[in-house]
């Protein structure tokens, strides 16, 4: 199965620009009258076939579009401060993608020692592995935004933080969670948040989370919850 | 909290390496009098002082040792089939580590693009993760073996293998395992196990998996059934 991102998809046909074009032709080898599939990152699967296939201008013409194509029964928005080694974020968009995650969003914090990062090389792992694991669905990555100015942001639904201080109870997301909600999750930096953040967050509702015993990274966290979140929405 | 790990510790004083006692004092810049942790790979969580800092010759005096340091309350036993590009092998490796994992055998299927992997190289990924994530127990990395001999030897536990095909009825882990045993899970590679595995695995008495609707890679698919089996035995 050969599948092409196409967020611009309009009409009956599409033209793959002039790089995935010549992937289509050069790389993969593929020529008129193959079936290819396309998704749109908002739910759209659609199979189609070449009609054309000049390597600079690949033109394919639409069979079949299912709409909501597996579509989730929840929405996970993790906002994670960004590692220090960004192959362990990029690592974490991948692996979240492939798992399921809707939204996220790199947030700098106190103790960040990364507070760059470059959206157009994080969004191009996202399509990789929307491609690669077959998502209609693309995730969203937002700007990267500090702390304190993300949590003046307006967000209905669940909201979670992850936090490795001692003496504030804590408890499992199972425990906090009821399925198919909205949920917002906050995972901290290497060195974690420092307590002042965890009182804002705690002082704008957010409930306090552990992920059991275990020391996680920053990208181990994120993605255990998000092996959680989906887990309790199957 | 500075964690060296010392597999062969026997007497009340231990003696680092040289590479270790240069890590020790050049970058860690510890000195006499400061205290620090060993863990033994078996279970063994050591306090010791350091009583010699000579930059080849560091010295550490045992004060304290917790025995079944974390223990966990079940066993489980991945084997998977080695990735093509081996660093998603030991990013699983790393990540499992964290999680929480006794024993890994890399297997050889028909479908392995890469057939040969370095055990030495493996194992000081795991190594370093036990430090970094402070586990008293270190996991076991069996040598690479063909699925055919791989099956042909005994263990007891719950036996599972995940694979993809679809005419076999498949159960999620939650609805096949109970919790505090022993198992071993069985990860196909890039393109799956092969009809003639999987049902040769399920004569064996193993049981089939499914992972749900999403199209993982081979790591994730490990890392999740990793991280399942450790939610179900939270």
């Amino acid at each position: 199965m050969h599948i092409f991102y196409t967020p611009d998809i309009t009409q009956n046909t599409y033209t793959l620009n002039e790089e995935e074009s010549k992937h289509c032709v050069r790389v993969l080898r593929l020529s008129k009258g193959t079936i290819v599939n396309l998704v749109d990152g908002v739910g759209g699967f659609y199979t189609a076939e070449i009609i054309a296939d000049q390597p600079k201008k690949v033109v394919l013409s639409i069979l079949n579009v299912e709409h909501e194509f597996q579509k989730r029964n929840h929405y996970l928005h993790i906002a994670v401060a960004p590692t220090k080694n960004i192959d362990r974020l990029e690592w974490f968009l991948e692996k979240a993608t492939e798992l399921g995650i809707d939204e996220v969003t790199p947030i700098i914090t106190d103790r960040s020692e990364r507070r760059v990062v470059k959206d157009d090389r994080l969004n191009k792992v996202i399509t990789s592995a929307v491609k690669q694991s077959i998502k209609a669905y693309h995730p969203k990555l937002n700007e990267a935004t500090s702390f304190s100015d993300f949590l003046k942001q307006p967000f209905d639904g669940e909201q979670l933080i992850a936090h490795c201080i001692d003496y504030a109870e804590k408890k499992f997301i199972s425990d906090l969670v009821i399925p198919h909600q909205k949920y917002l999750i906050l995972i901290g930096p290497e060195g974690d948040f420092t307590p002042e953040e965890v009182e804002l967050a705690l002082n704008k509702g957010f409930k306090a989370l552990t992920l059991g015993e275990n020391r996680l990274r920053t990208e181990t966290a994120a993605l255990s919850v998000c092996f959680e979140i989906n887990y309790l929405n199957r």
